[in-house]
């Protein structure tokens, strides 16, 4: 039987969530293509790196972490090498990309990406960020070494919003874009509604788990500013990066508008924007106040959504509720399958 | 170059919409396939029928119904045949279904489509019924043929519902759908909100060309009874008919019980539904009372939604906006070109 080799570079609750899909319905993609799907290689910032061109047994991978919290420096598998390293030595088919960005370069994403088309392989990423800024470079790459260039979980997570705009509206033109993105600051506003400060506000998010240490990505627009971007330059064919962007953070939004705008009947939402007009594209990130009407203004909590303004058509919106991590491990398997079927 | 003929039962609003796009994007299905879309026959109930093996000139046909309202007895491609005559006769690639529907027996369209699967020919249908109560022996009857059966415009008009849960929920398994699926009756609903009476409601919508002069297909819930069970068994692998559904007419939604949920901030909405429960599917279209947070009740006007509960991608609402006649023209349209795809 054919085999189809995957590598992963990081390997946290997506990479681990992934790989129990894998192993759960390891006949579903195998009954697509008669392919055995093998993992050649697992490449880490902090638990190591391991390799076996021959497959690494996945139930033991996750059995380290889970006890050891890494891989075993003493396995015959373990490797000194980085990410690079890995893409040189494991012979994958299929490169992929979960590590963490930087949204200000989109690296070290980027760089892996590009390196994993030069071995010849597919790739598959969760990250916006390469699509936010270097999305055109990057999907040419891909058409000249004939391989796949898949990222449906970079944004809103398993739900299909790259694949319904690029499979399901065929023949049709996305001429505006605007979504409710970024969940972190959705739940921050949602909670400033109910006279929670900011700073609790924040402090409640990142107890959740929904907010990093560092909020300002989410607070101040730039995650949302990547995503939007990565929308518009894969749906509507833009070449836009974040620094485009026109962006306000959230943190100026104070109790005072919040209550004005209550009292008539609107909320404030973080809305990313992206529309052609006259030729050129604006995108934006700003706190705007919505109509009861509008159905963003109905997006609660870590959801989001998003609407398309295509020219057939009309309004589509798309919604994904409270998302959690099976979604994102969800968004990356349905690239898997994606990329099996295209295989054929 | 290759030619694909196409012919079509029924020539009202959106045939002639559709027509219109044809012209108009011309070049894009040449684009995508390289043949050349030809026209070979028009059947009709009232404005009568068409044929040219050689290919109609729309443009023509289009202004014969402008100007006349029909056809005219006297052109030379002119026919005293029906829909079934025209099959015979046409001898086109696909059959693009269009005619006014009984959802009691789901007919004539069913009869139509298989005449023409046995005539060799791809089928293209905007009607729901074939899809609620034949699904499973038309397209087993399609697959016999080796042809496609493609009806995306049947729910929700050109929203891509049923390629998003086929094409892009690919390895995942949806185990509820809930929607808002007739617009009538929610306009009703929204006008009952409004202290407007049931009898004036309907008035409303009959002049705003949205109810039918017989609106009890909406209004007691059999529409939204043909559309669920069509979702049901497309995207959930159900069996089931609109005889299986629990159907209740909105008719006896009192202004008190409007008055009463809006107090407690509630809307009452006509939710058509199925789950799968212990292996069985229940199928229902009942008035509910839905919570301010359930994205359903957001839904105004003769706008429509659907939400997906799916295994892995969680719960994932896909809505569209006020739909027109060019939105259902594009489903159709759509499948025109999905159709072009896969033939390659």
């Amino acid at each position: 039987m054919a085999v189809l080799k995957l590598c992963f570079a990081g390997f946290g609750n997506v990479g681990r969530a992934f790989c129990g899909l894998l192993a759960d319905k390891r006949a579903e993609p195998l009954g697509i293509c008669g392919r055995e799907i093998l993992v050649t290689g697992v490449a880490t910032r902090s638990k190591g790196t391991m390799i076996d061109a021959a497959g690494l047994d996945l139930a033991e991978l996750l059995l380290m972490i889970d006890r050891f919290g890494r891989f075993d420096p003493a396995h015959v598998s373990y490797r000194g090498c980085g990410v690079t390293g890995m893409i040189e030595k494991c012979g994958a088919d299929v490169f992929i990309e979960l590590t963490t960005l930087s949204i200000k370069d989109a690296e070290p994403a980027t760089g892996y990406i590009e390196s994993a088309f030069r071995h010849g392989m597919h790739v598959i990423t969760a990250n916006k960020g390469p699509e936010a800024r270097y999305f055109s470079r990057l999907s040419k790459k891909a058409a000249e070494a004939g391989k796949q260039y898949l990222f449906e979980s970079a944004v809103m997570d398993g739900a299909p919003v790259f694949n319904m705009a690029r499979e399901c509206l065929h023949g049709d033109r996305v001429w505006k874009i605007r979504g409710i993105l970024n969940g972190t600051s959705n739940f921050v506003l949602d909670q400033l509604e109910k006279n929670i400060s900011l700073e609790d506000a924040i402090l409640g998010a990142q107890k959740m788990g929904i907010a990093e240490a560092d909020p300002s990505m989410d607070i101040d627009g730039w995650d949302g500013a990547a995503k939007i971007c990565a929308l518009a330059n894969v749906i509507m064919g833009a070449n836009v990066t974040p620094d485009m962007a026109r962006v306000d953070s959230i943190r100026g939004v104070t109790a005072l508008d919040i209550r004005d705008a209550g009292e008539k009947g609107l909320r404030i939402k973080f809305v990313c924007q992206a529309e052609e007009r006259d030729g050129a594209m604006d995108i934006s990130v700003t706190p705007q106040r919505l109509p009861a009407g509008d159905i963003l203004a109905r997006v609660n909590g870590s959801s989001a959504a998003v609407t398309m303004h295509a020219r057939l058509a009309g309004e589509i919106t798309i919604m994904q509720h409270d998302p959690g991590i099976l979604q994102t491990a969800y968004g990356v398997y349905s690239d898997l399958i994606t990329l099996l079927k295209r295989l054929g």
